[in-house]
């Protein structure tokens, strides 16, 4: 792409990823984002509203040309997307910014294709700071791939290569990281409330446990009883839980002693009971 | 206590919790810590010394007259100090600050008694916020309970009344939501370090996931695979795991499953499988 030539985006999608990347991108010098398509006009209108000089659309049909058609949709919609997109011009790229999803479900557009992942949650409602976002990128040639990192640059510090494999991995992790360790929280409060202890008293600690876990490393911060094996407060804890929390507790206790070698049992290392 | 008497501390203990609470209880107007002890007098006298007067011993039989005998050891060395210290005047209150012992391990002193316990995480060289802490406090008597909680509220705007069991329900509580968590993350690290990607790539989400779990709640807060009863992307996910991993992978997700209504099995509800 030309440096002096400005750079026009289609942005299909007016959810939590579209409504943070849109307005991100739109900033950038040389860049336009010049569409916002979602099948809820009221939807594309307030996302387009946000920003310089885009058009809201219903129908794909109604598709501008451009340099980038990025498909910020729910995983199972981009292949209904891409298939109802008009044919886009060869140089276009065409991307998809999910982690789970591979690059092949673009193929069939005919064009050059990515994958420009931001490794972020996204609510409706709040803002999130793009530059602090990690991105993972991949293309379909050395090319596109160089295109979509240099965008990603432009508005994060931190962009990483990323292929189908790489991405489904991290996705994986993320889920241990974030969907797991929310569950657990979720039980943390139910236990709280049995009490009418609210949750936000957890809050200190679990500040200085997840800044432990990136200044050292997750494993190095590792404490608590069964990082002790300390059986007789395990014990204790246990009949204080329902069947439900107190198989949680075996399997994720278990799992710590197995890994700081603080298991003092014949059970199988895995946790299993 | 008289207001016009200064009152005199002895922390017994130089650990985490003894480094914490000392100097911010030090700092407090008319508050003296004026000594503090460890088995190992270096640890003392490194503590002593950021204190205003206090003096470093290394025997329990040296301890001064004290309006406050603060126990900060480790759990199974409490009872020990508690009967190593000698008499002491009834008038003054002997405390211990966990979170996992009940009261009565301190009655054999024959004085008044009670719990000081902070929810919070403390290592070495590193500073914590006492401000921030929300303090648990149980007294042997209304009057104790009251002397222990207004020297919390001097230092924290968090003070909460506490017996044995509520701190224990608290202490399982943060066992779930950061000694599990912290684990879940090294399993993520775990997974990431196969492609070489490093932990911090997740510390955006997972920030944002910890803002969501503590503005709205956990259980509002729940996204993922699980909470949408998307079994195509679980499938998946299994696959990329040791068996240890998808035994963990599939407990929570069966759990989550279950709170949200959206197990589409005939598995039982706790996750068994």
């Amino acid at each position: 792409m030309p440096l002096n030539k400005t750079l026009r985006i289609v942005v299909i999608g007016a959810g939590g990823v579209a409504s943070a990347l849109a307005p991100a991108l739109d900033a950038l010098d040389g860049v336009e984002v010049v569409q916002i398509f979602s099948r809820s006009l009221d939807r594309a209108i307030s996302l387009a509203t946000r920003l310089a000089n885009a058009q809201a659309i219903d129908s794909l049909s109604d598709t501008a040309a451009a340099d980038l058609y990025l498909i910020a949709v729910k995983d199972d919609a981009i292949a209904d997307v891409v298939s109802a997109l008009p044919p886009v011009d060869q140089e276009s790229v065409v991307a998809h910014t999910s982690g789970s999803v591979g690059i092949d479900v673009l193929s069939i557009s005919g064009c050059r294709t990515g994958v420009f992942y931001p490794l972020q949650t996204f609510s409706p409602g709040r803002e999130v700071k793009v530059g602090s976002i990690p991105f993972f990128i991949e293309g379909c040639d050395a090319v596109t791939t160089g295109f979509l990192k240099q965008l990603a640059f432009r508005m994060s510090g931190r962009v990483y290569d990323a292929d189908g494999d790489t991405r489904r991995l991290m996705h994986v992790a993320a889920v241990f990281a974030c969907n797991f360790t929310n569950h657990l929280w979720a039980i943390a409060a139910d236990l709280l409330a049995v009490r009418g202890i609210p949750f936000d008293v957890l809050s200190p600690l679990l500040e200085e446990t997840l800044h432990k876990a990136f200044t050292a490393s997750p494993s190095e911060g590792q404490t608590g009883p069964a990082r002790r094996g300390d059986t007789r407060v395990m014990d204790a804890h246990r009949k204080m839980l329902d069947d439900c929390q107190a198989r949680i507790y075996d399997l994720i206790s278990q799992s710590i002693m197995q890994r700081y070698d603080t298991l003092r049992s014949d059970k199988d290392t895995c946790g299993g009971v």
